[in-house]
């Protein structure tokens, strides 16, 4: 006959298909030597035999005994005893986790007599009689099979006899009464009385969490979980321990390190003569655990000589909970603790120091998507808020300041020094100056990937995005939420993490990058193998870019630097001339500033390279949509307002997003192209005669066809050509291509062949993969993610079956005839971790995020390259 | 030493790779004794022996003299003679054609003496010093290397001393001294003097020949074309004949057939004492070829004799070009001739039972695109049109009518049965009553496949989209053509098979589908294997396309029967419900108009497939615009003005292509879908039950997700097992999807799981794949075009490379589980030839098309069929 229980302490953590992944492990922490309160473990066998006889196997209910009895006296205590009576849990614990879909028993052993035992221990009937009545209801459902709702109707009326609201109401004596009309119910139903005999009570609850393991439920949870190979559930039969049993009892929670900091030292809170839900329910005000350290130092020396033990045996903080039962301690479970970012920068880079993991172990540690938080201002957790309205958390981090309704304000406003926050029905890029000097920036329209959130989150900027509830009235100065009304002028606060929109002021936390982090950066740039890059249209953000560790910029968007208002004017005027002459005339007035702002960014970035895209919106975007400022603009290009609002009609689109732009415009307006590739190589040339190293990559975006990117990158080649050979100087160059159109990705083999590098584009790859508009899927994809059928944006994270499908086709395609040709993304999932991975994975050379993100790619590429192995 | 030289008499048509193509069809001729200007070719073995030597290989002229001495018997005429001299053509002719890649002199043999002999042969002084001084032009430009502006300019100088306009306005003595004008450029530019030695001229005009084999552009035709493996060109030299030469000379051109009606009877125009270029100058008007029976019987019996040769011979009608030179007859060039469609299917079919080609063939030679001209009334192609406009050809026909500017009044007038042609700015949805009224539609804006281009075309109405240069003002109810300004009332007419649109009013002739029409089609149908199904929406197209052999409907617009007055109130009732109860509500009212609706079609196509489309485009798009119908909107629906405004600006989107529409406004709007699904079983119930057989095909348009088909595809089928279950009929139906997401093509797999059959909708794939909206397409495809970037319009022929695999992938995908997947196209390609070759390559099984390309389709799909093989 085969040993079917295990005492705690004769199994380990290796024994879970026997034992069960619980008995397993209450196995190796009594090994440790942690007081977890004893008992012994039923094996999983023995479910495999009582599954095919329908019935428990010969001698396992004479072993039970036998541990049973050990029990008692490691306790001292015995199960039905009438003055200090044992009371165990009879737990279901499959090999791998199954949770809730089988059957738990309580306090068990509770009955007429032990109820008086518990009593005299507890000094507390009412207590007693609650545990008891409590056991009645949990045995009663469970194995007994009575429904849970006789019992609750049995408390209900008690309550309307007693006239009281709630169950903590009822005294001992109403508590008393209830355990007898329970067991009236339990008669009732199954025509017998509520079990007295303790093992009597045993062997049901043993069956009972047996028969639980083919429940449908627990059937069904295995099939879709493809969970096979298991035996059944083993049955851990466990002391019960309590807290509330005098002075010298007490309960309390311990953290190995400090989960807000991370700061070694022994952490926590404690109760005495308290139960763990006398904690959670704030009726007590608990003690810090230092505290301990007076009331009871023997217990806190035996805590902390567990903590360093648990510690390092699990080589991670530990979050535990205790109980001290007639002053003797138990640990009830340990499990790493959950920590703010910060702290698990900080405990990951001491537990290296401390040789307790390894360069590698810290670096996968680290949650990629948390670690956000530590770039970001954040606001004070301890803060009382009026949360007035929430939109989308576009935007980490959080801002506080006093409401504007247009850009001109914000930047008139900004510029004078005040913390403003912008608020918009929705952004357009004519608000840019204005978002530059706003704290924070509020739409009421538009999703994750709005006009609003992407140029948010590349300044770095916090940004509640479509907060649909909001009415922004920008002539009236005000907004609307139902029937609140907010004026220019008033304060709110945003949160970018949560996309709660608060009245008033609230302090935030400004972000502080510490030494700790630096090191955990300096260990993923060493594992990594995908080179991060930064977007940045701006010489402060390639700067700034390049102090969080930016390898180069993957995407200066050009279009961008034409929104000055001494720039706007000559491309409006390009914009209405009617000739290429016309046209040529005002893009010589954009070529001085355009060459200057890519000198001064090409300076940042000196020795990294520097993609720089050229002209991508449609050109309507530059020109302006109130009435006022049309005559204004007729009158400054001198033109009459008919032929200026003739030329807007016919600028006009039905989809924007697929009409004139990109590479259409610059295949229309060849003189485009020109002027941008003339102010690229005469930047990069006046650079080299000054020494400084640059390495220019045109990009050329929106291509869908090879003769399309062979016509313009032609014509690129040409003018550098041209440049570089007047200047005499020696400068290597690029011309390449974003990958965004699904064609380009099918046709990528003969567009390669004459582009040096591809960036995927994924946000208008993603757009044109599925259909969605990013500016309208707002309307749908929050339904389609409540139906299930959309996991998440895939806006936010890259929808890896689909669009990565095209990307990896893309790439595939593209390295057939070119084997060296770079590969990168420049679109809003660069930053983000998941898609990271999938970059990694299919071969990309970097990818390129928006500066605040460029850590967590970093660190999101580490761990892609060290999962991998 | 290999032969070199052949008499056209010594070859024939299989010896394309030695003598080029034009010297074995001259040679082909000859032995079907057919008497072509008699002459010798020189091989292309000679050429590339020249190539590798850089000289004319030894014994090579003395072959050629020996050759020309024989040609010199043949015509009684020697070169260079001062009686009767005779002149060759000297042409270059590769194995494959390269026209205008390589070099040609004609006249060779001109001097001082054979003018003068040519002149006694034709008594026409001018006439030989003409041809004299274009030899020399052509042989100096082309042997001696002269540019051909040297002698402009003597011309020039030459018509400004004489103070004549027109090279025809100089004499005899004029040309005479242009010769010597001439001969002075030559010496000057080459320092020697014109070569006066026929033979000489014609050594050199050899080596031209063979030296143009190898010039740049030859050079680089062979590269782009991939000709490879020519040895070089051959040199054909024949004799020149002139129809200019007196009373008994003349020129001409017959054909075997009528190439306007296809009728069997010899036709033709010839001039006596002519040459052809008098004919085409329209100087001299040419007699019927019957006259020429008359004038010279023999000569006419001769011809006549010839055309049965020729025509047995090609096994095709043939167009000659005739010359008769002193009495003799020449045939100059047979070639297959060009004819309208009607003359195509005529002559195939007859060709068929005169047993000279097999049904496959006549299958085979009739153009597929032609075809659409039989199925349309077309103008008179005799009258006399003033154009004042033009715009894309967007729906053949043709139409006259007097001009109106809305629907509604296209709607009234066309009831009252007038004739009228509706002018739009461009069409939406909500002018359908008035196209259904009009006879044709003109349009300022919009491509190929705008609204109105593709509702037109699925009318089979004429249609000229476009037309950018009209400006419509329908608030004054007229539009503006540059200056000229047509008003409510007055005539136009439109040609939709070339965009013009014609001042007043045209003739028609209506289409005729006779006898041989219907064979050729019945031959078609023997040999395709792609069904052909119609897109119709209404019984009345149902039924027209049946009588155009559509086997089945493959797309049903449910949307378009939204738009009748009574309905149209309940789809803004629903759409601007705010509760689902409300749109329930409105739901309701809808029922039964689309149960009539699906009745009627279902009735129409009994016994063969109806593919219905469940609701696709934005809810907008059922809204009005224009502020007096958004008043009375408000009040119609009993709802302030106020509200309705701030619905429509919810439902307004940025890019209304990609975004809530199709499967994502019934996954947010389920009710819906269940409304639809009811119509269309409860009608296919109730005809059951009338014992008519119904074959419903549900397709779910837009999907991009398994997840997002299978909710909705579960929905239909809930709805349908529940009507049919309480019906107690037999009912089959399917439920499939639209493919018409890249990433539906890249799921494909997992979509086909749940889905019957797959529509490609290749409208919103190309739109989508290419990220080109069709609407805004139109700014820029031409401009694509124009630079070589594209081939054609996307929209109109189908992209292989791009969309096309997308296409392929999708249908691979697809049938990976489920090996008998349905798999058919109902965008506007399925009635492209091109497309529907693609169709049949892929696999599909039908091609879905509007009504009136059912027969192109069907045609075409035979072609693919018959061409695989």
């Amino acid at each position: 006959m085969p040993k079917r229980v295990y005492a705690f302490s004769e199994g380990n953590a290796k024994m879970k298909d026997l034992l069960g992944g619980k008995g397993a492990n209450l196995a190796e922490m009594t090994n440790l030597g942690i007081p977890v309160p004893p008992g012994f473990t039923i094996t999983t066998e023995a479910c495999a035999a009582y599954a095919q006889d329908k019935k428990l196997p010969a001698g396992l209910l004479e072993e039970v005994e036998k541990f049973l009895k050990r029990l008692e006296k490691e306790m001292g205590k015995k199960l039905g005893d009438a003055d200090n009576p044992l009371l165990v849990s009879v737990r279901s614990g499959a090999a791998s986790s199954m949770p809730g879909m089988m059957d738990t028993v309580l306090n068990l052993g509770m009955n007429d007599e032990s109820v008086l035992g518990l009593i005299a221990a507890s000094g507390n009937e009412r207590f007693a009689y609650d545990v008891y009545r409590r056991f009645i209801q949990m045995f009663g459902n469970v194995v007994l099979g009575v429904s849970h709702d006789e019992f609750e109707a049995e408390i209900e009326k008690m309550k309307h006899t007693r006239n009281v609201k709630n169950d903590v109401d009822l005294d001992a004596e109403d508590l008393k009464e209830l355990v007898m009309n329970f067991k009236k119910v339990v008669r009732k139903t199954i025509g017998r009385d509520f079990p007295q005999n303790p093992l009597q009570q045993l062997e049901l609850a043993i069956k009972a969490v047996f028969e639980s393991w083919n429940n449908p439920r627990a059937i069904y949870y295995r099939q879709m979980n493809k969970l096979k190979g298991m035996l059944g559930t083993a049955v851990n039969v466990q002391a019960m321990v309590f807290g509330n049993l005098g002075n010298d009892s007490g309960t309390g929670v311990a953290f190995t390190r400090d989960p807000g900091t991370g700061e070694k030292r022994f952490f926590g809170e404690y109760l005495m003569n308290a139960q763990g839900e006398d904690v959670v329910a704030g009726i007590r005000t608990p003690l810090t655990i230092s505290h301990l350290k007076k009331e009871n130092p023997r217990v806190y020396s035996e805590l902390e000589a567990i903590y360093k033990r648990v510690e390092k045996h699990y080589a991670d903080m530990q979050d535990m909970e205790f109980t001290i039962e007639g002053g003797k301690l138990f640990l009830l479970q340990t499990r790493n603790g959950k920590r703010t970012a910060k702290a698990a920068v900080r405990i990951a880079v001491e537990l290296v120091k401390e040789k307790m993991i390894s360069e590698k172990e810290a670096v996968l540690r680290i949650d990629a998507y948390a670690l956000d938080q530590l770039l970001h201002p954040t606001l004070d957790p301890k803060a009382k808020k009026v949360v007035i309205a929430k939109g989308l958390p576009a935007s980490p981090g959080a801002a506080c300041g006093t409401v504007v309704f247009t850009a001109d304000e914000a930047e008139k406003q900004g510029k004078a020094g005040k913390s403003v926050i912008l608020v918009r029905k929705e952004t357009s890029p004519e608000d840019i100056h204005g978002m530059n000097q706003a704290k924070g920036i509020l739409t009421a329209r538009g999703g994750m990937t709005s006009h609003a959130a992407v140029v948010a989150r590349g300044m770095g900027k916090c940004c509640v995005a479509g907060a649909e509830m909001i009415q922004v009235d920008s002539q009236k100065k005000q907004m609307k939420i139902g029937t609140k009304i907010i004026r220019e002028g008033e304060v709110i606060t945003l949160d970018g993490g949560t996309g709660e929109v608060i009245l008033g002021k609230i302090a935030t936390i400004e972000p502080k990058l510490d030494k700790d982090f630096a090191q955990l950066m300096k260990w993923a740039d060493k594992y990594r193998k995908l080179k991060v890059r930064a977007n940045a249209d701006t010489p402060h953000d390639a700067a700034f870019a390049r102090s969080f560790g930016a390898e180069g910029i993957g995407l200066t968007r050009t279009e961008h630097m034409f929104f000055q208002p001494k720039r706007i004017m000559a491309v409006r005027e390009m914009i209405v001339a009617e000739t290429e002459e016309a046209r040529r005339k005002a893009l010589a007035k954009l070529l001085p500033y355009q060459r200057d702002d890519f000198y001064a960014i090409f300076k940042a970035m000196k020795g990294l390279p520097v993609t720089v895209r050229l002209l991508d919106p449609p050109l309507h975007e530059f020109l302006p949509s109130e009435e006022k400022e049309i005559k204004a603009l007729a009158k400054d290009l001198n033109i009459t307002e008919e032929k200026l609002r003739s030329r807007m009609a016919m600028l006009h689109e039905v989809n924007p997003m697929m009409g004139l732009r990109g590479a259409r415009l610059m295949v229309t307006y060849p003189e485009i192209v020109e002027m941008q590739a003339r102010a690229i190589f005469e930047a990069a040339v006046k650079l080299k005669k000054e020494k400084v190293d640059v390495i220019p990559e045109v990009m050329i975006p929106l291509i869908g066809f090879m003769e399309e990117y062979y016509f313009l990158a032609e014509i690129v080649r040409k003018v550098a050509g041209e440049i570089i050979q007047k200047s005499g100087v020696q400068l290597k160059y690029a011309v390449g291509t974003m990958i965004e159109i699904p064609r380009a990705c099918i046709r990528a083999r003969k567009i390669a062949r004459k582009a040096e590098f591809f960036s995927f584009g994924t946000n208008d790859l993603t757009q044109l993969t599925f259909g969605f508009s990013r500016d309208d899927a707002p309307k749908f994809v929050p339904t389609y993610i409540e139906r299930g059928i959309l996991e998440s944006d895939p806006f936010s994270t890259l929808d890896q079956r689909g669009v990565g499908a095209l990307i990896k086709m893309g790439i595939e395609k593209g390295r057939k005839d070119r084997k060296d040709l770079k590969c990168g993304i420049c679109g809003e999932h660069g930053g983000d971790p998941a898609s990271v991975e999938f970059c990694h994975r299919v071969g990309m050379n970097y990818v390129s995020c928006s500066p605040f993100r460029v850590p967590v790619a970093r660190l999101a590429a580490a761990q892609a390259a060290l999962r991998e192995k």
